[in-house]
């Protein structure tokens, strides 16, 4: 069910509709758009009936809702949902025109690199730093990140160039420490149907980043973000980073048609992870801009001071120069398409 | 490194080259085979030179291994494992000449159809109960199981057949409550790279079933359970529950070949689980036979004493009746391959 | 339009109501069935009015077909296609109880090597001769057959043995050739969507083995059967031969589900070639057994009197030895579903 | 084997080097580069030893090669292949910096609609027209293309705008009227392993438009053009078009990671259809600014008067006035890109 208030109803309204939801003990969601409120509920086991909604104050519609998923509806919020990441640079914005890019290294592999790749990052234009502490590894005998202490020079590398940090919480033991010190929490693709941990970022301050599952269909990816949602956390940025075919040249297959059908399913913001995508570093390029010009609302991509020394990723890491390079060549794209990067 | 004792080689003798592998600050992992033990090795971050154990006494052969898993390769243990499952019944064993089915509902939906489901099954030859108490679910809204309650019923309807249990753990939180109450821990497909989930039950005195991913290639699978027996549980049980391919009829595609395959390169017991692979009833039985011609260990088989009310997956689920009739064809296929039901 | 005739319709009747058929500018397919006949009708471009059928003399029902296909389906016949190959050792019967086994090499290389494999795999137990001496290489450098030469072995190898035989025709051009030598002829999965091909062997007296496409869906196989019989030819024969997926160990994946499904869903008789889905070896004894035990309706094997020399396919033959051996594994398999090879 | 000639090599040089791989019994393939020419040899079964061609004059090296494929290959070219179109209206060039968009209905229906979209698809900036005469369908009874009527109405569309036109051959008997008719002959992607038809173009003197098959690598798919090549004619124009996956929003899944890879690996052109990939007329747009942003080096995309009556493909073709909208759009893009559209 959703009940799509008028366009000038009162705060007060709005929390009529929610408490008369809470009466029936379900959950109102409650998420302002650009230019009216929609109410969702959750907790009801069954259909709820509209007609008790359609008559108070301030409700313009009540719709049953026939989908799997409710609160990621782009028909919710009747416009984008922008997440806020406050930084010391400023505030940035996820889902809106300008366009942020978070880069770094696969791994945090010690002090001085991610603070070196925070600095090269930031000096080629990208807004957020990306690395991770805990990695999750497909061999139980290859390197899994340096954990706390990794997410400890995340903290340092942020200090010097106050960019916000997005790394990734591999389980729920994890989550506290990267939601004490990140700025957004990563939810990886082989986690993407962790019930019980999109269920503890659902109860997060943080927004979170939720990359799609290697074979996952756009139903079951935003049914995951909707498990999220449900639990009150409404800042989850989706992440496409290819998904596994029977191609054999790149990694993964990037699906760039997923950009635009969910824009046009949902409000929440889209961006595209080139890197893991192809697994190549001279594929990034190209697919970055092409995620671009596919109307994606950000990109996460990898870069290393010194790639062929990387723990983990080096065939598709970019170096410093090279992504400086593609910064440039994006904000043409971006430009393109009526938007910019940043 | 993998260490082959001889085969007349002292308990002793053994111990000692473990003792020698615990100086050098790795975990030694002493798998006694049919006719000789092998010791794995892991913890090492690099290479391990074999020459100082080849001169121990009761060594017969160091062999380093390049692949990226050890304790799962057949070679260490040169024959395979027969995971032991005690019952009041007397032991059930799996992945001997002797073929286990696990039979049940998907979920246990509430005291008596666990119950009568349990007498339907054993009644119709199965030997181990399934069901779910905890359903990792695609939607948020849709029915998660009992939970704990769930777990009690299961045990009643263990006393009352005598039946051992398989149930799933979906995260770490449950695993304690499934580890006290089941007799085998399942991890579900979508958990297969849940690293964290398969960490803790590799430290758990219980079996583990581990369903191979949506999306995974054998080495992948491989990989996730020398997860499991890194920590130390050498119990573990491969189930090809089918993976996602563009196919459209069925839920799945049953890929039975992994069967022939996994059994070439790992000792673990491979078993097949045809009512999830399939998704459609009449596909269920002709799977199941397929499965016994091509070598697989034993069945995962769901059944439901009635199916069109089912709260979860009826449309695949045997009635009682059919599962036994399938238990007659079986029997026959087993004897065929020179192995029996039960 | 399905026009069901009843159980004890004359000739007569029958032919009445193809003449109204034709009269209506349509064409007629009288397909008799155990029990009863029925009339499919093609060449119409709209629905055709069933009221018009409905009050014939001998017509029990006239049924409004709704899928893209309507000769293959089986309610056209109301029971199994029982193709008839005759040879020198007497009928072969493909789609009963009886299930034929076609196996030899990939390719004919020469006369000697041709006719020593027919004779090892007629006293193992084979019924039909495969080779190809048209071979479609994916490389325009690789050995592309012996063409007509070959054909005049393989005519050469079934005079010696008896063994009718099977080969692919790859073009219009190469289909005359097939067709004046072969028993069977082959299309391959590259080719299961050449439809001016299909419309040609559907106007073919030859019965015609047809293997799915590479990523055919089973709807799309069952149309391209459904070209080869609105062209009058009736006698197909499918074949499952493996699906391309992710999956990297096999060459492909055996989509055994496909057997019952089809069987369900279509009166012809359905194979499977375990060779070409797997690619290796060892792993075309179970999956074969594998297939018998799905209720696939024959197989097809390759089988090399020297793998080691050979000039396509040789980690996938058989050696001689083997294929006896399996031969035999394969009649008890085939005996507990109540069928026998042959 | 590859023999690369020395920039100022004269012509007599190179054809003495073709002359001497003739009287080997090989079929030389001379290709002039942007700034000297490459030597591919044909026809040999065997290794050649290079060493016979390194001292002859205005050779400057002479390569193995290894690959399945060598005409295509980048090296033999060292720059792109441009492949060049006359027309009424000048001269349509493909692989150069100059985009062309292959617009129009998937089939011709009739003169009228066929000329009306070729008047819209021209008023847009169009600079080739497509349409199907010869359609290759699914099902026997789907509307199969109106044949050498069509393609007589496409040379009067042509006749009326200029535009010159590429249709698709679907087997060897239509090649001729095909090639009479049009400027560019399409294989579809059914047909991308019909080796008899490739090798048939592979002698014309019209350059072919190769679409990707549905599940083909892009190792199939270049060994396919070497096919064409290898017959004589350099002039083929690779088309990715959506590959086949799990993915079951879009028909198909759009790889536009090709579009990179196969620049990077072969000197011919590659462009994109986002029509057929994405089967959804709002994703064309995005899909098509994707693979303009990645590198594609021109476009196909369905047009139609009045998709609503479309006899195919309606869903996912574009109305004139959205199509004149996308290439206000494109042009933008191809500029961010140093391109520009035409």
């Amino acid at each position: 069910m959703l009940i799509v208030m008028n366009k000038n109803a009162a705060a007060s309204e709005v929390e009529a509709v929610c408490g008369k939801i809470r009466k029936l003990g379900f959950t109102p969601h409650a998420m302002p758009g650009a230019d009216r409120t929609a109410i969702g509920i959750t907790g009801n086991s069954g259909p709820v009936d509209p007609q008790q909604f359609r008559d108070l104050p301030g409700v313009s519609q009540a719709i049953p809702v026939t989908k799997p998923y409710k609160l990621v509806l782009r028909e919710i919020r009747g416009s984008d949902t922008v997440v806020e990441i406050p930084s010391p640079n400023g505030v940035v914005r996820i889902g809106g025109d300008v366009l942020p890019v978070m880069a770094g290294p696969c791994a945090v592999e010690n002090r001085e690199m991610i603070i070196a790749s925070a600095k090269a990052v930031k000096a080629a234009g990208a807004t957020i730093l990306r690395a991770g502490a805990f990695k999750p590894r497909t061999s139980p005998y290859a390197f899994q990140g340096l954990g706390r202490e990794g997410l400890q020079y995340l903290a340092e590398a942020r200090e010097e160039t106050g960019l916000p940090v997005v790394t990734e919480a591999v389980d729920i033991e994890g989550v506290d420490a990267v939601e004490a010190l990140a700025d957004i929490i990563q939810i990886g693709a082989r986690n993407m149907q962790n019930f019980s941990l999109l269920k503890r970022v659902g109860r997060s301050d943080k927004p979170v980043l939720l990359k799609r599952g290697m074979s996952a269909t756009l139903d079951e990816f935003l049914q995951a973000a909707e498990y999220i949602l449900a639990e009150g956390n409404y800042n989850v940025i989706l992440c496409e980073r290819g998904v596994r075919t029977f191609s054999n040249v790149t990694r993964n297959t990037l699906d760039l048609s997923a950009v635009p059908i969910l824009k046009r399913l949902t409000h929440l913001p889209v961006i595209v992870d080139p890197s893991h995508a192809t697994g190549i570093r001279t594929e990034v390029g190209p697919m970055a801009k092409a995620a671009v010009a596919a109307g994606a609302d950000g990109l996460m991509i990898e870069v290393h001071p010194d790639p062929a020394t990387a723990q983990s990723d080096g065939p598709q890491s970019l170096k410093p120069d090279d992504f400086a390079q593609l910064m440039r060549e994006l904000a043409r794209i971006a430009e393109a398409v009526d938007r910019r990067m940043g």
